[in-house]
């Protein structure tokens, strides 16, 4: 996953051609930004992975929709409001803020991307977007991705921002992103947006396809699959400004996937540990098991268990609610040789505690906020991770708050 | 499941032919009783459902031995002590448990089942139980149930108890049972065992398929399949002292079936209110699927979900989540026709809110400590229910601390 790219600053709007901006509209009560738009200057490649929930809100319909041309010119965000479950009136909403940026943006509405975040279930006030979307446009600039970064922020705590820079052929292209969610596994189901921009030149399915190899490394492996909100989105547009361009055989070699991979990477993991509540990053890698899809399944089943979770909260060694949840994942393992570790500290051989020593170290491990529990099923050559936070006091509270 | 019975007092007791004693015997620290037995004056068919984790512990490994000869003469249950990932150690200790409990019963070891709970990985404090099983095998009464009932608790904060009586031919059956296990659903691998006593006379398969069915209607109703502790167990032993004799043909018309589905019910749902940390005791009921599977599969995937579960304990009608946990199933749902229900408050009609005062109703009526939640589908006519509690601070707090 080490490719030769390096970090750059400007998220989203790194890219060659693009700018954004972000707003406060009135959505949200308290007055905190609301509203985003990200825009490339030239019709770009679209490509989005959309949430697999039966229940889907109407800006994922409406998006779907103009996806089947895949070339864009932005996206539309609001958050405060997920414009899901809201009838037909959600879907008219949904097309008004579609309708009324291409209009700003001087494009028609088919080119525009819309995205919502927020409380399910209430009608959402688009007059505010209406008037203020008009404003937003003339901010649109190329130091605008934190703001709308900000902007498209729910329980998240701080923006989520990513950009890699990438040479080939003797010319520089980059992928940057930004990101909202708070994406504790399973237990939350609140909305995961992601916004990608490339000024790599690349074919709308190329750009699906390695969209989708990025996804399944980064954002699936903070989510179980299934556990979706309604609104879940990743959105990728490539603009071709840098013109290096990315076919088939040089999708990997190029260094292009690397980056995106990393890019989507490291905002799934800004998520995590931005989690509701949440007071460390756990790492679980299942090592050793017969087949990568085992070794998944086993890790799944450990990062998203609450007993796990609450004891890691509570800085608790507890390594038997480890092996009964990695009992639980319904693929066979063989308890006499599994080990665990916490970092590099062996707690656990052959599902027995090596030693009070052990356990005194591994708890010290546990104080970290950023850690890595390994469980080695022995059983094969296949490993896989995934990435969890602790499960708080503060989640029940947010949660519990999320609405009042 | 309304049959002709009535309840009794006595819970494990209450069959003729039954005695159980608890004490401390210093597994806790705190000094709480801790070790309970059961036992039937003369050999009584047995039966069992065991985990389906695959870390299996080692009461189970010896329990699940010595029912291939289903004829058993009692149960020795520890509380505090899982006996769980202890490895060669925690299989002799379990026998050991079996040996001195037949001993002290003037039978054999093959005659005893093994039961534990508590913590996992720590090595079993066996010579404590060795030392007072006599003790507690010169105690046992036909009134020690509750005693039983309470050295088997490790996180719950009640005893569970239940027995009822149904006549057949003239004579009077009595099923009684005690449980430990505080069940919320999913999150909570807590281990859930249930002790069951009849004097009824029935053949071991006939008394396990018996078991089967009341498990499949209670027990697993409020877990979710797979995510099992190491340790679950319900055990039943019918010792026949009541000479009336089930067999196929009148397992259910005698009411036998009916009465042993209210025992394990009702101690299943006792574990739900006793939930850690729960505040409300909810009936998750989906109405009119296409199919009983679709229907069970939907209301478990609401019962299961922390965002569900937290907008509860936070008494937010927050239907919003109901519908999007309901959307993972992974089952097709028609949003457009789905309704939900807080008892019999209309609050959505085909996923749209159905106004604000029904909101304000649905509110008060979470306010209450019991209360039904209803999906109406709208596509066939299966229906299925699932019982489940609050997400509460509290849950978080006893099991961040549970080790401590």
């Amino acid at each position: 996953m080490t490719g030769m790219h390096r970090s750059v600053r400007g998220g989203v709007t790194a890219a060659q051609g693009f700018r954004a901006a972000g707003t406060a509209c009135g959505i949200k009560k308290n007055g905190a930004p609301d509203l985003a738009l990200i825009a490339s200057d030239t019709p770009a490649s679209a490509a989005a992975v959309f949430t697999t929930n039966r229940v889907v809100a109407a800006p994922i319909v409406w998006t779907r929709k103009v996806l089947r041309r895949p070339e864009m010119r932005g996206v539309i965000v609001n958050s405060g409001n997920a414009n899901a479950c809201t009838g037909d009136q959600g879907l008219i909403d949904a097309q008004t803020m579609a309708d009324v940026t291409a209009r700003a943006l001087g494009t028609k509405a088919d080119d525009i991307a819309v995205a919502s975040t927020g409380v399910i279930g209430q009608p959402l006030p688009a007059p505010r977007i209406v008037q203020a979307v008009p404003r937003l446009a003339r901010r649109l600039s190329r130091t605008g991705s934190t703001q709308a970064a900000r902007a498209i922020m729910t329980t998240d705590t701080t923006p989520k921002s990513r950009a890699v820079e990438f040479s080939m052929g003797g010319k520089q292209v980059r992928i940057g992103g930004i990101a909202k969610g708070s994406g504790m596994i399973h237990p939350n189901m609140a909305t995961m947006l992601a916004f990608i921009t490339t000024d790599a030149a690349i074919s709308p399915p190329l750009l699906k396809k390695g969209l989708k190899d990025a996804v399944d490394r980064s954002f699936h492996r903070i989510t179980v699959d299934g556990d979706t909100s309604t609104n879940d989105m990743v959105l990728i547009l490539a603009n071709g400004a840098s013109s290096a361009t990315i076919h088939e055989k040089n999708r990997k070699s190029s260094g292009f996937q690397d980056a995106l991979n990393a890019v989507c990477l490291d905002l799934a993991q800004a998520m995590v540990m931005d989690g509701e509540g949440a007071t460390k990053f756990v790492t679980v890698r299942v090592e050793n098991a017969r087949d990568e899809k085992t070794a998944l399944t086993v890790a799944k089943k450990i990062a998203q268990s609450s007993l796990v979770k609450t004891a890691l909260f509570g800085e608790d060694a507890n390594w038997g609610r480890i092996l009964s949840a990695a009992g639980t994942a319904g693929v066979p393992i063989r308890p006499e040789s599994v080990d665990i570790y916490f970092d590099r500290v062996q707690l656990v051989k052959g599902s027995i505690l090596r030693g009070d020593d052990q356990e005194k170290r591994a708890t010290r491990i546990l104080q970290n906020r950023s850690l890595t529990i390994t469980v080695d099923l022995n059983l094969g050559s296949a490993s896989s991770e995934v990435y969890t936070s602790d499960l708080s006091l503060d989640y029940v509270r947010i949660n519990a708050d999320y609405r009042s």
